[in-house]
């Protein structure tokens, strides 16, 4: 099997898609799945899906189509959901409790496992399980728990400062939730989330599927 | 200018980002940016900001680059935003009721000017200067309010059914916050907003990192 690193961008995007779809089929006991229906339920051609699906080495048969098992069990293993990761919420204002109380993520082998804010009046709260605590006590907690993922949902004007925080304890992926674009160190992986740009991708999409 | 069906999508996909680092410059009160300076904000190489630009007829003069003020308007032309968006959030928990309260979306052209929801709990609930509506007045308010866009954050169960209500109101975007792919009519646009599946990306980004 290639490495993840020789897989297109693209297709390692796709993945996340695909593993919904055969999550999907799996929970309907079905056994196989053909490019065509993994297609439309991803919404792309069957030829792409076969494209895809042969970056990792597989083929799906004809007349029978892919193993919804082993190829559950092989994504998951390239986008390294086969282990638990624990992750922190750091700022719990509304986007950060909506994170601590999502129970979808545990199911997909994120745990959250403790939230973070600077403001005394939201330590000690809980949603979904775990607690907020004090700003002061993140570097410590970080380096005991193991912790590999934040969230970042903090103030913009403290998205900076506090990813710098995070990076130094040990943090290895930041899940950004502002719209602040992080200066970090090498090999610290950001993923954004920008609500302010889905809406501007769409409100193009309207326009151009008008023009 | 091209019509903006023929820009690549990985250039749209940009267009926000360029869009922020102009913003940032425009603010700080510099008339003219460069392609290395734009590419150093964005995270990509002054070659692809010039490249993209040239798309829509933008060539930065050398020595001097681009002219802060025309550029922005005139991606703010393309993406749309250059004009206001009637707005509405459907279903208020955590998720809504973030949208309702982030003051940002104002200054972007995108005016979420109610919300919904199904919970009696939930309705005449105000945030951000919104208030929370029962969802049989859903149809009605769009039609009378001219609303295009819905930000879709109700429960996974009732993403489908909901998202059919609206389109069959008029609306014509969708920004998706539930992991369920909604099947619509064609001509409604939809943009998605999966955190599982940014965290997937995440978590793949740091294991090809360690390889």
């Amino acid at each position: 099997m290639p490495e993840p690193a020789n897989i297109p961008r693209p297709t390692i995007k796709r993945l996340s898609l695909y593993l919904r779809a055969l999550e999907k089929h799996e929970s309907e006991g079905k056994p196989t799945v053909s490019s065509r229906q993994l297609g439309s339920l991803v919404g792309i051609s069957d030829a792409q899906v076969r494209k895809d699906l042969s970056c990792f080495g597989q083929f799906g048969q004809p007349g029978i189509g892919y193993q919804v098992e082993g190829l559950t069990r092989q994504i998951r293993r390239i986008l390294r959901v086969d282990r638990e990761w624990n992750a922190i919420v750091v700022g719990a204002g509304n986007i950060g409790r909506a994170i601590m109380s999502y129970p979808r993520f545990g199911e997909k082998g994120f745990r959250i496992i403790a939230a973070f804010d600077a403001s005394p009046g939201q330590v000690g709260m809980k949603a979904g399980g775990c607690t907020v605590h004090p700003m002061e006590a993140l570097h410590e907690y970080i380096v005991e728990h193991e912790v590999h993922i934040a969230i970042l949902s903090v103030p913009e004007h403290a998205a900076q400062e506090v990813a710098t925080q995070l990076v130094d304890a040990g943090i290895r992926g930041i899940l950004n939730f502002t719209p602040v674009r992080l200066d970090l160190t090498e090999g610290v992986e950001v993923t954004s989330v920008d609500v302010s740009r889905s809406l501007e991708q769409l409100t193009y999409q309207i326009a151009a599927s008008e023009a």
